[in-house]
């Protein structure tokens, strides 16, 4: 029987569906296996050490599905876990931290980037690291916006207290001289219409969500571990905590690339 | 003493400096070694044979400098020799279709995607089978710009003659429904402003040179192979016909990146 080798993606919560939506636009021949956290989310404000045994601990469980790839579709825990992933599969390993660096140097004009991301995210400096690692003079603007989560994995996508938050949280970036802002956190593209109106038009917004997409894209083709299959594949879903928020939240951000409603499987007794 | 090991970029003439611009900009830590084979371009009208053969031989010249990469910044050569000089050296081969094809892609919303390049690269079919490959329901319409290639080699960007061929060039592809268009020859962006102009706002151009220096950082970071040096590096610039157009061209080109005047060695005898 032949069974199509998935990409296994995995974040603390619904952020990394993000991702998924983006890998089933750009890849959609290829079979998505993902795995969110949401018994343990947010990750942004927990320590780094608990954010690396929780990524190893969701890494373990997804390596049974032989995944051909790994994507850390966490930017909190890709600053922290990305290393020490690498070392313990064989599979290629992707963070979702330069993906989006590489795309704002490719976009800015001016050299002045604006980074938004959990606390644990901007704290772990992984950001300024990718861009000035490089390109030496790029210069960045930080700021943690660790609100943003905790409305998303509630479905609050355009509440009043969404809108209301997203102005507040980024009143200090609003007058730097950025020309572009990555939105360092895969949760953050639910937000992307609130966070565009406060922002302004001259500000360019980058996904890394859509860039991780893409460099996914161009791995697996180095690697020649494209799929080729013509059937469209059948994804997998599993979630640590209750699965019916999630189900909603999946079923309505990836409804015009799934044909029936995704089945999400809660893994009971996770830890 | 320490050498930093390089990335070797060729093409059959100047066109491949799009690419070196590019990687200038986005990577400027990284050392490069240039080829451009002046004395035999255009490709575009040549047999693959002849194509393929032309490739091995300046890849053969090249792996001497022991590169870490190998950039086959053409496209001609890129759909008829990619595959063999990967099984001829044992460092990454990157060439320019996939990164134009996977940035198509991501960009366009309606799936309406244009090409333009040589005749070599068109009649090969390289990007509609890298488009389709990846993402089978993408509508591809292509046309071959023979004249672009001998304008861009002798310098001819924007000359009164060179408007009305790129006029001329693109008028099948105007009334297409395309969003976004690939520039499938590394000498086009050479002739952006008048492409821009001829295919008006509506039209997203992707340069395959851009896009072939972001996957170029995408996968040196995925190898590990980033340069981690401080000083700005010393390029080298080879062509195998008589430098000096050459030399102008790689200076007005590359000159926001460039402290001084670029050596540019013929190599004589190439063949």
């Amino acid at each position: 029987m032949f069974v199509q080798q998935a990409i296994a993606i995995l974040d603390s919560g619904v952020g990394g569906l993000t991702v998924v939506k983006e890998v089933m636009r750009q890849l959609p021949r290829e079979k998505i296996i993902y795995f969110g956290d949401t018994a343990r989310t947010p990750y942004g404000p927990r320590s780094s050490e608990e954010v690396l045994l929780f990524t190893q601990q969701i890494v373990e469980y997804l390596i049974q599905f032989q995944p051909k790839m790994i994507v850390i579709a966490c930017n909190t825990a890709t600053a922290v876990a990305l290393e020490q992933i690498r070392a313990m599969v064989n599979v290629p390993v992707v963070g979702v931290i330069h993906p989006g660096a590489r795309a704002a140097i490719n976009a800015t004009e001016t050299g002045f980037v604006g980074v938004i991301g959990t606390e644990g995210t901007i704290r772990s400096g992984a950001y300024v690291q990718a861009l000035r690692e490089i390109s030496p003079h790029i210069e960045v603007v930080s700021e943690a916006c660790p609100k943003f989560v905790p409305l998303v994995e509630k479905g609050m996508f355009s509440d009043e207290v969404t809108w209301k938050t997203v102005k507040e949280s980024l009143e200090h970036l609003r007058y730097k001289p950025i020309d572009c802002l990555i939105l360092g956190c895969t949760h953050y593209p639910f937000l992307m219409e609130p966070i565009a109106e406060v922002m302004g038009p001259n500000v360019k917004l980058i996904s890394s969500a859509d860039e991780t997409a893409r460099e996914i894209s161009t791995i697996l083709y180095q690697y020649g571990q494209l799929a080729k299959v013509d059937d469209l594949p059948v994804h997998q879903f599993f979630c640590s905590g209750e699965p019916k928020i999630f189900q909603q939240i999946a079923q309505e951000w990836l409804r015009e690339h799934l044909e029936t409603a995704p089945v999400v499987w809660q893994v009971p007794n996770f830890l």
